[in-house]
């Protein structure tokens, strides 16, 4: 954590300088917004949670419910949300309450004895070495918590605006032309519920509206759109339950299929005691197939029992169930620019999480994927709404995405055939089929082709680890500065800043004329440096794109004092150097050089997005196609117009 | 962390369910406490850190200061102090927020041109292997906030009170009598200073009363006890900065001596900017040495320009200042029973802390010295406090804390010469004697020598890396219900409870009539159990003493279902199952029984004082030593008078 740039400060660190904006925000809803987010989902969370870091950007965040979710439903959180939570600052809350998945056990019918489970396999959940974060469990109230305990924190000091139900949103019809552009052209009704004010109605006018509003999104219906996809409707029981049981793997992940009582997805959860039975309602034996609208909980109760045979379970306190219908279901595109016009317009209104996708709860993924949208968006708009990004960035949200989403609904449409298979290998396949899955599971395999912010692979090469398209992952390095053990993907902050990894060829980097030293000079230096032509007058040097550089040798025989200035830059009102950009390989823990297949001989640089994706591997010495690339999406500080 | 064992509750685990007995609060103090605290410092905190977990124990806690430190002071935090933060719950924020002391350099003057200072060495900081923890930096301040925010959401929803400066004490004489023993025999005068109440006197009537209230202790001085040593008090000048230098070790902890213009200390604090320094003002040139008082920041600034030669060092905000003159200075007992009356009399005040022990700063050790004090001190006033342990376990906190103390101080004479030293060799002397101390100052070297508390050697060979006397040090295991991979020793929390760690003998634990399943069944069954003993009726058969178990088996390959009932109790209102008891080594992290010198054949018993220190080894056959151990120092319930 890097504080006190800009003076000392007492008290909690996290606790940002309240933007000069921000007026009191007790007197409701403003008429005009930068970005009114509806809906305070996970997907809804994760974009307010970004924006309110940026103190200048208006942003403000509705949900028709009376306050913040309490309990229920999802539960799973995969290794790349977790990158994500690090990213946020949060991630140390959720590793120290929450569940570890650390492996999966797969139960069958016994062979000899068939109306009775035994264990068919014990599996590592996470393959080793994907993330350095583990797959966890824990509540989505309590994610939402740490949310909301950040966004308060932010210079926005951004709280929701509950009992707010959006009932209508309209586009004004010129921002169809390109001239006459309305600077607010998303006008969003809302009918408030809280006591007092009953039905009244509010409008806002804003520059984007963002429908994080679950999978009966009203801003999806008011664009036109439909979450299209299997209409038969699959129905799940879902309970929470603190339970004294035999059966042994009560604390590990288990999906139990029995001969003829149906499958039970077990995860356990957070605190040592509560455990999660997914109950697949279709496998139930006749008598028990009643309309799932009639289920109890007494029902999911007695399908647990009967498919745990031989053990028993003795549920002792319920603290949430529901039966769940859910179909594999898909919006085709998540902004309200029709697919012909994608050349001449750009987007206002996006839709992200449920909204656009829905899916069985089995894999884990609802929440994760519903954050990731987000994350993919937030910094997008930042960009935008400060100045930096033309409008034209905002499409590749939808493009991105989409197909991301396109995936996971097949993805959880083969997973689910393969969870209620009946044939006499299924649990075998069943295994296979997790194991060969477990990237997917864990999100770390999504990647996005190539694009405006994705380049081809020509120099992959130089960084065979680093795929581009895929999100960055992190190892261990030390810093140089301070000799600190720690992971470099971890400086990928949730920030809203490109970040350019400096991997350094092999010559010692405090001499003249190497080609760190050519690159750092260039950085520092020249007129085509994308530090100077994206970084404002008077900002910090990273403010907007953040180098940092990883040398080859021991962290003991670099002498500091000679390592290139753009790699010590002064900041903030007193001009104090940054010593965090500089770092080694951690030679006990894995030399980076080598996990992460860096060419020693010539290096080279790793461009990664906001979002913590690599979006090119370049040759140390391609200054002119760094320039290049960032211009594609950049504005330069030249041409830019003050953000409005 | 362990929650929802009597029932699933929504919002932050943290938040312990609020004691029965707690009233408001606000309308201050009340006439009669059991335990008052005087002095919100490190030490004071701690203790009531501590004691707020027992919903039963109304304790206090006040401070002549209007509200919390901001600013300065302590701050070091050595290893052991963050295993103590670990067990408190917030050591994830510690490790967050602060600056990692990896390693320290040494400076001294450069042979060929004296004037000039020059890198002399450069070691880690913290010896491999000595803590799971590192030495970190971390305003005092913050410290502070973190215990106050474990108090807010204790069971007693513990809260300072603010603006009382305590001016008086007095304790009944009838405590030096065994009969007529007053049930609240200390009454403590306070003045109050807040608006409204300026000179307003209160008095208070505690059952015990702890001085935690710094060197000026107005409770040590109505004890009649002093702070007794050096009376030429050192100075030091201390200065917290940001500041732009080209000095390239500003990030790593250095000691730095120059050849006349005196030493320094240097502490890069947390957030990547702040520095401390520490500036020996008697080594200042002859012109300088002026009166402490009249010493200005100028001077320091002055001294550290003329130390760092050739290195500049522009100071651009000096956050916090002080001269510190400090002696090393030991009070002789740590509560009111004179030294004489030991066997007859069991104490009702006692002193923590700087009350009890000055030094220099130099070493780091202040505040963890303090907190050490009041960990010692907290659960022991519990069990007394709770009817579990007779009054005269009280007397082994002076006992043993004075002799730390003294240790402390010799330490600190010796360590302040060395870092003083003029002579040529002395800088090869000082990191020599660093290297050599440095567990020392890690806070690891503590030990207790035998006692009511604390063990012989008798059995130690079984579990050599486990010393009797010093603190149990942690190491990874996996734990057997989860697979998940955690350090052992995390699960000795500050929660008051005593722990017995059974290392299994060789053979399989889940046969039949092994070591290990007969110490198991004496522990379940037999009259002479400690847990039978000392556990009350209705209470949760861990909650006196918690059984813990490590098998020497990988966890893939034991059989839950059969291993010992003792190890899988049923617990709280539902007996559910609590599945944290057993744990097996961590291969790819070293097998604990190699690392911590376990006798395999034979295995051993290892029990654990609830402030993590290491009382006795036993073998597993030892079950009639057992029960004798904890014999000395708790009241069997059968006998137990219920607590008043
Ligand atoms: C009842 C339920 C049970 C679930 N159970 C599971 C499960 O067991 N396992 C699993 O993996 N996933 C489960 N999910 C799915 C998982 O919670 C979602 O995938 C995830 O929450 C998606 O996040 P989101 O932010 O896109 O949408 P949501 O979490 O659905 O959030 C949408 C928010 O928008 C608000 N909103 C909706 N319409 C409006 C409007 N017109 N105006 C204002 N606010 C509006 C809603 O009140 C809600 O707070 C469940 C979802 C629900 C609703
Ligand atoms: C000004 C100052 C500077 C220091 N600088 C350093 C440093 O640079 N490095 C370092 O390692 N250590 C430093 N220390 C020492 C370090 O802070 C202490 O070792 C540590 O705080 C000891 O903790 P404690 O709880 O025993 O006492 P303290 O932290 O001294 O706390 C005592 C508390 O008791 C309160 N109190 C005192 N008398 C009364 C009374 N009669 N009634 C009610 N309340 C009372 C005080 O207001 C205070 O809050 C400094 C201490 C001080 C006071």
């Amino acid at each position: 954590m890097q504080f006190h740039l800009n003076g000392f400060r007492t008290g909690d660190p996290d606790l940002a300088e309240p933007a000069r904006q921000i007026s009191g925000q007790a007197s409701g809803l403003p008429e005009e917004v930068d970005v009114l987010i509806v809906g305070c989902g996970p997907a809804g969370l994760t974009l307010a949670a970004q924006l309110s870091r940026f103190g200048h950007i208006n942003t403000r965040i509705v949900d028709q419910k009376p306050g913040p979710l309490e309990l229920g439903q999802a539960d799973g959180i995969a290794c790349r949300t977790m990158e994500m939570f690090q990213a946020f600052g949060f991630v140390e809350r959720v590793l120290r309450e929450a569940y570890w998945v650390n492996e999966t056990t797969f139960w069958r019918p016994k062979p000899e004895s068939p109306d009775e489970i035994a264990r068919s396999g014990r599996i590592k959940d996470v393959e080793e070495g994907l993330s350095e974060m583990p797959h966890v469990i824990l509540n989505q109230a309590r994610v939402h918590e740490f949310y909301l305990d950040i966004m308060r924190k932010s210079p926005r000091r951004l709280e929701p605006d509950y009992s707010r139900r959006v009932t209508d949103l309209v586009i004004d019809p010129a921002v169809a032309t390109s001239d006459a552009m309305p600077s607010h052209p998303v006008t969003v009704t809302l009918e408030r519920s809280d006591p007092g004010h009953e039905g009244e109605t509010e409008t806002v006018r804003a520059r984007y509206v963002v429908g994080c509003d679950g999978a009966r999104s009203a801003v999806r219906k008011a664009l036109g759109r439909e979450l299209r996809g299997d209409s038969a409707n699959q129905a799940w029981g879902v309970m929470d339950v603190l339970a004294v049981t035999d059966f042994p793997d009560i604390r590990l992940k288990s999906l139990i299929q029995s001969e003829n009582e149906g499958n039970i997805v077990l995860i356990p959860r957070e605190g040592g005691h509560l455990v999660r039975l997914y109950i697949e309602l279709d496998k139930l034996k006749a008598g028990e197939r009643v309309a799932n609208r009639s289920i109890t909980s007494d029902h999911l109760i007695g399908a647990a029992q009967r498919i745990f045979h031989p053990y028993s379970i003795d549920v002792k306190e319920i603290a949430w169930w529901s039966v769940y219908e859910i179909g594999q279901r898909l919006t085709d595109k998540f902004d309200d620019v029709p697919e012909d016009q994608t050349e001449s317009r750009v987007p206002h209104v996006f839709i992200c999480g449920d909204a656009c996708h829905t899916h069985s709860p089995k894999a884990g993924l609802g929440m994760n994927v519903s954050m990731q949208d987000a994350f993919n968006l937030g910094w997008k708009l930042a960009a935008v709404l400060s100045g930096r990004s033309p409008a034209e960035l905002l499409s590749t949200y939808s493009a991105e995405r989409q197909a991301i989403a396109k995936e996971l609904i097949d993805f959880d449409r083969e997973w689910v055939s393969v969870l209620s298979a009946r044939d006499g290998d299924s649990p075998a396949r069943t295994q296979d089929y997790f194991v060969r899955h477990g990237r997917y599971t864990a999100g770390t395999s999504t990647l996005y082709t190539p694009s405006l912010l994705t380049a081809g692979p020509e120099h992959q090469d130089l960084a065979a680890g680093f795929p581009i398209g895929k999100r960055f992952q992190s190892a261990p390095v030390i810093r140089l500065g301070d000799a600190k053990p720690l992971h470099l993907g971890h400086v990928v902050e949730a920030d809203g800043r490109w970040r350019v990894f400096l991997f350094a060829d092999a010559a010692d980097p405090t001499a003249d004329d190497t080609a760190l030293s050519r690159l750092c000079a260039f950085l520092a230096e020249a007129d085509q440096s994308p530090l100077l032509r994206h970084t404002p007058a008077g900002a910090d040097i990273d403010s907007v794109i953040d180098v940092r550089a990883v040398l080859q040798q021991p962290h003991r025989e670099l002498a500091l004092e000679r390592m290139p200035a753009v790699l010590k830059p002064a900041k903030g009102r007193y001009g104090l150097t940054d010593y965090e950009k500089m770092f080694c390989p951690d030679f006990a823990a894995g030399d980076i050089f080598d996990t992460r297949g860096i060419d020693r001989a010539q290096g080279c640089m790793v461009v990664v997005r906001p979002d913590q994706y690599v979006a090119n591997v370049l040759p140390l010495t391609a200054t002119g196609e760094l320039a290049a690339f960032f211009g594609r999406f950049m504005i330069s500080v030249d041409t830019a117009a003050v953000p409005a």
